[in-house]
């Protein structure tokens, strides 16, 4: 019955998310999108724009995880580094793409693809370049690596357009349990029922809302008839609580 | 004039904030916290409730960096294993700490302090504990490793409570300068600029604001009439670009 799961680690590289100046957004898009192809997110790292630190990480989980995704550091400026980060990992050499160089100059125009923006064509050699339909600059595939822009909106395009690129599995579904009862009160029952379940991921998280505590309980996995049962034992199990609950879907 | 930075890493445990369900909030206000006294956030993982590699990232990172700050995984229910993957990483028993079996007695009152609540009472060995203001259940440290709830406001009152506890270095101190000038137009001076002052970290974010585009400058360093003196340069740089530009301050 257990299938693999096929994981993927994201590398968020910059200082400014861990400044704490810039709040990340892409992790959660990523980990969504890629739930939808039935690829799991299975490690984030956050980590500065320094050269060593992001080499080493790169070499670390590209051996470690079926798909890479960073995120950051592909612009114009002295600290992008991101992508002659990546040609050292991969022993590279890093130079001009001939398509990104041309995108590049479409967008531009004459005169204004200065030697900064131009290093935003280059890539590792060898690179498949990943279109960008918002601000031209391309990211780049590398194996199992996609190397994608930081800002939300560019990196979703991104994303987007590696659409049937990514060999996944299955997908998993969730359904999410709002539960008017405090988490020590379900644990016994919950932990039980994980143990009868192991196929179906439980999580429990508390809540306090609009002066009320309770448990919001996510219920996951790949196997929808088993996802089903374990909600209405669920079910039974809160009725025998008495507690209230309602279902968020998905 | 280099001084040691005082260096920490953060370890968000739990799949709510892999799957992107839920958006992860207190590595901002870790770092920001840990900026004043004087320590900085040199990376951050997202890592599954996964006993094995709770236990390896630990290891990993407790060795590498100054401090280690968890958030998640100090609940009652089956999926809270944090406290026991810090026992075995250590090497150490996971046991009843009396002092806070004491607190737990005292917050639930006669007949509340079931099995499941009182794991939250459970530390390894040894572990000094981190004063919960909020929930009673308290966090603990262990070494170099300090162990904290994943919901952000009882997070932050443990996260105060270990005010004078840490030892940290020079505070950085920061100041940002939105340009009204694109990243390409600004690449070549700001490299110039930066290779000038390698003690003052100048990081540069594009934005897209009401129309109009341009780039955030931020200027960090530990030394305030050097990070003067380059926001000085930076602002004579800018003119000479005829660039529009305002101080956002700190």
């Amino acid at each position: 019955m257990s299938e693999r799961v096929v994981s993927a680690c994201l590398l968020v590289i910059g200082n400014e998310i861990l400044s704490g100046r810039t709040q990340d957004k892409n992790l959660a898009a990523i980990a969504g999108q890629l739930n939808e192809w039935g690829i799991r997110l299975s490690e984030a790292r956050v980590i500065p724009d320094v050269a060593e630190t992001i080499i080493e990480a790169l070499n670390e989980v590209r051996r470690r995880f079926d798909y890479v995704f960073t995120t950051g550091g592909i612009g114009p400026t002295h600290d992008d580094i991101t992508s002659q980060c990546v040609a050292r990992a991969f022993g590279l050499e890093h130079c001009l793409h001939p398509e990104a160089q041309r995108i590049l100059e479409a967008h531009y125009g004459p005169g204004q693809l200065n030697e900064a923006r131009l290093r935003m064509a280059m890539t590792p050699q060898g690179a498949r370049l990943i279109e960008n339909p918002i601000s031209a600059a391309p990211g780049f595939q590398l194996e199992n690596v996609f190397v994608l822009a930081g800002i939300p909106r560019v990196m979703q395009a991104m994303l987007q357009s590696l659409e049937g690129r990514l060999a996944g599995g299955e997908p998993r579904r969730s359904v999410t349990a709002k539960v008017y009862l405090p988490e020590g009160v379900l644990a016994a029952d919950l932990r039980q029922l994980q143990e009868s379940y192991p196929s179906i991921e439980i999580g429990s998280y508390p809540f306090h809302e609009d002066g009320r505590y309770g448990s919001r309980l996510v219920l996951s996995g790949t196997d929808a008839p088993t996802l089903s049962s374990v909600a209405e034992k669920l079910e039974a199990l809160i009725d025998r609580l008495q507690g209230e609950y309602m279902w968020e879907g998905g």
